[in-house]
């Protein structure tokens, strides 16, 4: 039974798992759990005192069948699939010393898997790997892979290090949370670097991703953080996590609640595991749940873990509901998009009336021609002073009418020319005008802006060219051909902007451009609602373009090289390429933008900007990441260039705009 | 004029050049280089005091051409393509806080480099790059290497940075040695993380190579071993390099007359730069080379390098020719072959014949079957015994014929069957046996081994299926099935096998499995005549086969993990795949093998075997290497899977045998 509905949401988080031992019986351990309201469980497949060579000695040359659960006939198969998450035998240790273990194990993994596969099950939990020592294990884990059809496997991984928990307080933690592995150099106890090391021997699999055991201790929340960027699809909950409230009754510390909730949002399962600690006596407690069913409850106390289950659904129940603006960008969340063309394309009637919904953009439009006409012309001349302000790009006109209501609000007259290259949208501008009444006042001009013969110059020049990088629609370039008819002294609306990046954990967004299977996709930039995506540290100003541009070579080129470093809290972490944000200064302190921290409330127009990298990078605790960004700009084409030299050396990615760029 | 001239030696090596001033006259600057009997200059091709931005200004408006040393007509295209190596201006600076600068370097750089391609020079000297700090450098370079056609870009390194060079026996050279970047964590003072860094922000561009400058002082053999490795095309040897002997005359250090030496066998051409330091008085000193012109002598005398010409001529003339094995290997020289599936398919005629000539290997074997007779049959028995020997894999018959010689030799008898798959190569050996008159001897099986059902049983079963990795053309699978027709106590020759692996250096091998373009070709191992490839570690021991095999259960799948520690003295280095060779004990004390320490001398069957990685894994300094490796064997087939685990981790390679198998 999920935990809840909640609008607009139907991901896998609403369901609950049990952790279940061996039973010969499957379909009655499953009972039990479902009647415990449960949704699934989580169940070894085999016995546990299964061991291949054993088997075969006594078997005396006749094939074995393993000691499964059970055939697959005792259970449908929508059960198998929708309730019945493998355990893979946690006896299992592939990189043992002992070649017969070795091999014992090996042959029980590929059965399990295969038996698991056969079964058609979602997913199969394997054993936590030994620390930094586990390249037999994945190399068996890979080759499975390679023949997997939907199965997920999910590799069981501590949050919190078996070690790390038991020195929490004493003097030992800080000599251990630095201990590293002699041969890789690895932090030992950091258990994201056992995570790690596995997926990279197995490539970075999208059907390989973690569970985490959540346990009493937490780690630091910048190492929680870089989980969200990972592949993440099940929390194991244990029992011993939880605290016991005035009643009796379990509950969750406020940091352990933040994180259930945080993981139920990035659509992780919860599965409850371990021995009922609180023995909470019958008859039930009144629920605070006005849904629950008294009949049910008798039936449900019987499994130990339902009070577990109960506050971890109250949990889910009392998060907010999402917003008018996450349930739009939900469906958006973490799917790469093409960067528009602007200059080179049409931009379709869709997107105008898309991005023509966004009335916080519009606002602060207004407010920034507004401030502009009220310096422009002093009370004392509004009478005899008409502004020449052109919209240059003025789409279906919104910009049009932010400027004219500002300059009703002001009291100040305009004269307004809208620059429009795409003839489609001119359409809909002259019949605005017409409907509006604005014929003595809007001009409409048919033409690419960098073209046009303007008839006279311009006090104010506005537009809306930014892209999710800022630059990266070319708005330095328009404007430059633009400025051309804006008199010396006059304004451009906005004045300036500046990009803004940051490295981030995305496996994601990695996998789905690695699903092109050639380079040119790791060489272009996507537009992205960033969701399941870790910023490991804030982002940093990239390329600043001030309007009117008053040098005297103007050269749009570009080049930085950033040193970001990661909170040390934050232990180590992958970078699967780059988070990229705009701020734009629209005139004096009307600014519009997405950069984070000082990111327009309730805008929508922009989503980030994702530079990914061809291979990821490891980022060791404590080290430094040198970033190194160009923009160059040829006869007709404008193009980013990327790479990193620290802690690594990647390629030089997009050399001459080989794989993305954008036309002039 | 060529240093010399060696038999079966066409490489450029033998070519030699002066590095040379700018001069606005090229043409003369040539002239007097050939007179001075050098084959080539490297000259600067623009006025160094040229500046893009200062000539902007200059030129008010107008295209500006930069003052190249001549127009192309100066020197005809043979000449430019011959005779002239581009100096890329020295002044440049890509890397400088200086946007102006960095714009100024970019500008020429991209000019002189497309005037250079214009003219089709063979190669353009890049200015050393500042010290782990050449991103934007390096972006360039990258841009320009995309739309070359067959230039070289030679980016110059000193072979010992100057500032270990000025620390050079003080208490100051160890801390420098050690002295870390702070930003990358590399080693400031060795220059090989300079070109490492260049060239992987390049992705290992096959036309970017390395001209070392060779000064007073060397660093240790190994630090220099490691450039083999690289694609090292140049080595400008300066003139402070050179000693003076008894006579006043250039001469150089034992140390640097090896390494001169070792340059010219990997076809790195010798350029030599720098004032003339050695004053030597007219007439010429007497030549000790028979062929020295003395009427061109006077002319030759002018320039003011010919000292060190003549001395550098002299090393390449007193190198001793190369041997019968050297020139037969000559062709083979860092060719990838695919390995031989002699199971799957047949070998040609030519394959045999190559082989049969190795006589080394045959007497080896004859060796062993003679040790073999002598402990099988003491001489109180030869009368009354006959040996029962199988050739197993008896081709066109050495073996047979090398047994036969052991039993003359010994005086034991023999009766032989020898049993082979190939039908073609039975055709040879039926005739071979009537040629030799042994009809009543040897039996004659058409029979693949593993399927044979042997009249009687073995005492002796000789193979020779060894591939360059011992079991990698499945020898263990075949010997395992033909063990079942050899006595309870008979012997097997080869009585054992073992491979062993290393990591290499080896740029040209990584490019070429590049150049396939394709996942496969990076996870195939290949057989290569290793010569311009650096050995990082020895080689150490992977798998050990034994026959017969005694074990109750056959396995031979294999699971490996080594740990190589690369040399103090060697510095950083870069592994592109590893080497793999093998050692096998035919009987007893008689082996044959070609890991390096040990290899068998004048034997030619084997080159190594390469298994490449997929992206070069960078070892900083003092860090270890660990290497797995596995045997997997399926019902078909069997197969290799790598991975390295530190220092840093690579997806493992080959998995499930995907790109490269060998069929049963």
């Amino acid at each position: 039974m999920p935990l809840g509905q909640r609008q607009g949401d139907n991901g896998e988080a609403r369901y609950c798992g049990a952790e279940a031992a061996f039973s010969s019986d499957i379909q009655q351990s499953l009972s039990f759990a479902l009647g415990g309201s449960f949704d699934f469980i989580v169940a070894p497949l085999t016995d546990p005192v299964y061991r291949p060579s054993k088997a075969q000695q006594d078997s005396e040359g006749s094939a074995i069948v393993p000691p499964f659960s059970g055939s697959d006939l005792v259970l449908s198969p929508s059960q198998w699939s929708s309730h019945i998450v493998g355990k893979i035998s946690t006896w299992l240790d592939l990189d043992s010393p002992d070649a017969l273990m070795r091999s014992d194990s090996e042959t029980t993994l590929k059965q399990e898997a295969g038996w698991a596969s056969h079964l058609s099950l979602q997913a199969c939990l394997l054993p936590t790997p030994r620390p930094l020592s586990c390249g037999n294990y994945a190399r068996c884990v890979n080759q499975v892979l390679q023949g997997l059809s939907n199965m997920q496997l999910w590799l069981r991984i501590p949050l919190v290090s078996p070690a790390m928990e038991a020195a929490q307080g004493t003097e030992n933690e800080d000599l251990l949370f630095l201990e590293r592995d002699e041969i890789t150099g690895r932090f030992k106890n950091d258990t994201w670097e056992w995570w790690n090391m596995f997926r990279t021997l197995c490539e970075h699999h999208s059907q390989l991703s973690v569970a985490l055991d959540i346990t009493a201790e937490l780690p630091a929340p910048n190492a929680i953080k870089r989980w969200i960027g990972e592949p993440l699809r099940a929390a194991i909950l244990h029992t011993s996590a939880f605290l016991t409230n005035k009643r009796g009754y379990p509950c969750l510390s406020k940091q352990h609640q933040n994180l259930i909730t945080t993981l139920f949002t990035h659509n992780v399962q919860i599965v409850i595991s371990g021995d009922c600690l609180h023995q909470v006596d019958e008859p039930p407690p009144p629920s605070t749940d006005a849904n629950s069913n008294g009949a049910e409850d008798v039936y449900h106390a019987k499994h130990p873990l339902k009070s577990y289950l109960e506050y971890v659904s109250h949990l889910y129940r009392k998060m907010d509901p999402p917003t008018e603006q996450e349930r739009f960008e939900m469906g958006y969340r973490d799917f790469l998009q093409a960067p528009l063309q602007p200059l080179m394309d049409n931009l379709e009637a869709q997107t105008y009336e898309t991005f023509e919904k966004d009335s916080t953009k519009y606002s602060q439009y207004q407010k920034a021609v507004r401030a502009a006409l009220l310096d422009r012309v002093p009370d004392r001349k509004v009478a005899t002073t008409t502004t020449v302000l052109m919209v240059v790009g003025a789409g279906r006109g919104p910009l049009v009418r932010a400027s004219l209501q500002a300059a009703e609000e002001t009291g100040r007259k305009l004269r307004v020319y809208a620059v429009e290259k795409n003839p489609n949208a001119v359409v809909t501008l002259h019949s605005l005008i017409k409907l509006e009444g604005w014929e003595d006042v809007v001009t409409v001009i048919s033409c690419d802006m960098r073209r046009w013969n303007a008839p006279e110059q311009a006090d104010i020049l506005v537009s809306e060219l930014l892209g999710s990088f800022g630059d990266n629609e070319l708005s330095p370039e328009c404007l430059d051909g633009a400025q051309r008819f804006l008199k010396k002294d006059g304004i451009s609306i906005p004045s300036s902007y500046t990009s803004f990046i940051g490295p981030i954990t995305a496996s994601k967004l990695h996998n789905d451009v690695k699903s092109y299977a050639d380079l040119a996709h790791f060489e272009t930039a996507y537009v992205v609602k960033f969701h399941s995506v870790a910023r490991l540290a804030p982002p940093q100003p990239v390329f600043t373009f001030d309007h009117p541009n008053l040098e005297t070579l103007m050269d749009n080129k570009r080049y930085v090289k950033l040193k970001f470093e990661l909170s040390p809290d934050t232990g180590s972490a992958l970078v699967h390429g780059f988070g990229g944000y705009f701020d734009a200064v629209l005139y004096k302190d009307v600014h519009l933008g997405i950069e984070p921290s000082t990111a327009t409330p309730n805008m929508f127009s922009w989503f980030a900007i994702f530079f990914p990298l061809r291979k990821p990078i490891y980022i060791p605790a404590g080290s430094v990441l040198e970033l190194h960004f160009w923009r160059c700009v040829g006869p007709t084409k404008v193009w980013y260039e990327w790479a990193v030299t620290a802690p690594s050396v990647s390629p030089v990615h997009n050399v001459n705009g080989r794989s993305y760029w954008v036309g002039l």
